[in-house]
């Protein structure tokens, strides 16, 4: 993935805007066995996938009453080693380029990614799940459930 | 929902960290037929709802490239209204609290909502999709592909 400094071959980068129109607050970190981007799986696997831990920082993990119940969650996360300039990507070193939003690429203006996990475990402000693909350390934006008619 | 600065009974509301961790840009603003939250419906409809329009601010319409070809997109958006402050609800004006993280209401810590629609037309920097539920005016925060195996 174009994550790093370098435009691949093709690739079309924009002059960010200058406004920042809304803040996040990282209400938590997300501990994998991924030390690098460069080691993580392409996506999770929420059958066979290693279980990783989602740390809440306080006073999010207040907001855990009645998760405990759920089997399938959506997390959302920040992928904040990802630049966010790229409108074409080239995204198989190809001479094709496609634009950002055709492509699930972590380069994006808004760089904001989910994975669909399975709940293994809640332990006191920690959740064990199966199925995410992020780095170690990456910053934890929202927990939703995932209702039936989404999967 | 509870958007307003009223909370109902027993809900909790935190001291918000006044840390801000990442900012977003608002790439574009969804149009809709609902003025108000009141007159959303609960949950988008890919196959009654009505047609709604995603206007893409430039620079970013240039990453539209490819998604005509698409029949169904992931939209994330910001829920502008919502209060972030809340860990315990009473979605139902009971006397059961729920935790933020297991349910889907849009008051959290960061507001962000995705909706999977059906492109029905790309119509230079707009597209129009069937599927929404929110607020006209709603920024948007980025359009992903669908994979088959998200559906």
């Amino acid at each position: 993935m174009t994550d790093g400094a370098s435009l691949r071959p093709l690739e079309i980068a924009v002059a960010e805007p200058e406004r920042q129109d809304a803040f996040l607050r990282f209400i938590g970190r997300i501990h994998t066995p991924w030390p690098e981007r460069r080691d993580c799986p392409n996506r999770g696997n929420a059958e066979d996938g290693p279980p990783c831990r989602i740390e809440l920082f306080p006073p999010w993990d207040r907001a855990l009453e009645g998760v405990e119940g759920l089997e399938w969650l959506q997390v959302l996360y920040w992928m904040h080693l990802s630049r966010r300039d790229l409108v074409l990507q080239n995204p198989r070193f190809s001479d094709q380029l496609v634009g950002t939003f055709a492509i699930r690429s972590p380069v994006r203006p808004n760089p904001i990614a989910l994975s669909d996990v399975r709940l293994l475990e809640v332990k006191g402000r920690e959740l064990v799940v199966r199925g995410l693909d992020c780095v170690a350390g990456t910053p934890l934006l929202d927990i939703k459930p995932v209702t039936a008619r989404e999967r």
